[in-house]
């Protein structure tokens, strides 16, 4: 499973803007993997929001917990990444890669107790046909509360679970998680290991700052890492990249 | 739930092609109805492919059981279903219906004995926070076979079951199931009613003619009908019209 930031593939400081060479050199990265084999299960992409999702979800004030039934607002904020999934895939169709789009509005939900429901016997059978489904970031019908952003981490951590991932990359701008001296950590196995590091200072990053990731990687089964784009095509070839999270 | 069929909503001799006074006659429709308030349990509608996703489907050779991996098939049909879908959405969103979308190859597919999974919680969870999903004929993948055809009726009849559907209404562009005469058969309640009026004669409509439609109408719990546009006013306010099949 590979997460692209939405700060790779967006030029965050311009609202609705593709990162274009961020992307083409992912879509390439994914296209060569497949080329060479190098992803016999199959692989399932998600990407975040960026400069797409971000400012229509603060203007209309919807987080992961606050949501809206405000039509106005669930357009802005689904059109906005249904777009930017366009974008993602035809880029990615560009350079031969499979890729077919999976709108998590479409399948997903939060019940009462704020679970997330997220079928993937959909998402199976794509990757059974060969082909490369392709989620993001987006808002999802919750109960009692219209609708909710999921953010891309979100997803990634869900899918990984539901699917047995076998291994997860998040693709980010950063090379990895940077010490204080800015090297990367090569490995973490316990949030003890960053505390003094990340500390709660992205606490306020809503769909998730690098404090937030590592948590939620740490629990999962599959082993995950952290890495920057020039990392993609190693991490894709089953190499060790960035920060290994186990 | 409301099916507008594909003849209803485009131009079926034209490629690509809305019918746009249908279309903006529809929303009308469910727009007065739910001001009215006679749509308070909520309302799901399913559209057909028309001229969008036929001529596609056909070009590649894909139907409800024939499959395709290709995955200039799968973007050619189902791009060509997004597209509609936005401009029903978009129609729809002019008269202030609060509709979203649920696209069905995002949540849907067929397993290896061919049988159809189609999670309905999202739907739930999307009615309850009084959004209108609108569904449409799509692409599903397909145990063994990559992405096979679902056509809008198959849709209606699942999601009718599932979601213990109230009503079903089939919005055609005949006023109902028309005798040797061209008079509109008020009620069947069993295939011997038309069988001498239906024969096979439509059985080669892969996505289902009015034969299939009405054997599929006759196993819901739901009653169902099947009417011309001009009738779509009544069917929302709960009055019988067209053919009524139960």
């Amino acid at each position: 499973m590979l997460k692209l930031g939405g700060s790779v593939v967006t030029d965050k400081e311009r609202p609705e803007t593709l990162d274009g060479p961020a992307l083409e050199r992912s879509a390439a990265a994914v296209a060569s993997a497949l080329a060479e084999g190098a992803l016999e299960d199959g692989l399932v992409i998600v990407h975040g929001g960026g400069s797409f999702g971000h400012h229509h979800a603060s203007e209309h004030g919807v987080t992961t917990t606050e949501g809206t039934d405000e039509i106005g607002a669930v357009t802005d904020i689904h059109g906005a990444m249904e777009t930017l999934n366009r974008f993602v895939l035809s880029r990615l169709h560009e350079q031969d890669v499979p890729a077919v789009p999976v709108h998590p509005f479409s399948t997903a939900y939060r019940d009462e107790a704020g679970t997330l429901h997220l079928p993937t016997g959909q998402i199976d059978a794509m990757l059974e046909a060969g082909f490369v489904p392709v989620l993001y970031g987006d808002i999802v019908a919750t109960a009692e509360s219209g609708a909710t952003i999921i953010s891309g981490d979100e997803l990634v951590t869900h899918l990984a679970r539901a699917l047995g991932a076998d291994r997860v990359g998040l693709c980010s701008t950063v090379p990895g998680v940077l010490d204080e001296d800015g090297a990367v950590v090569d490995r973490i196995t316990s949030f003890e290991d960053v505390d003094a590091i990340l500390g709660e200072s992205e606490a306020t990053d809503v769909t998730g700052g690098m404090a937030g990731k590592v948590r939620t990687l740490l629990e999962l089964e599959a082993p995950a890492s952290i890495f920057g784009l020039e990392s993609i095509d190693s991490f894709l070839a089953g190499d060790a990249v960035g920060t290994s999270i186990e």
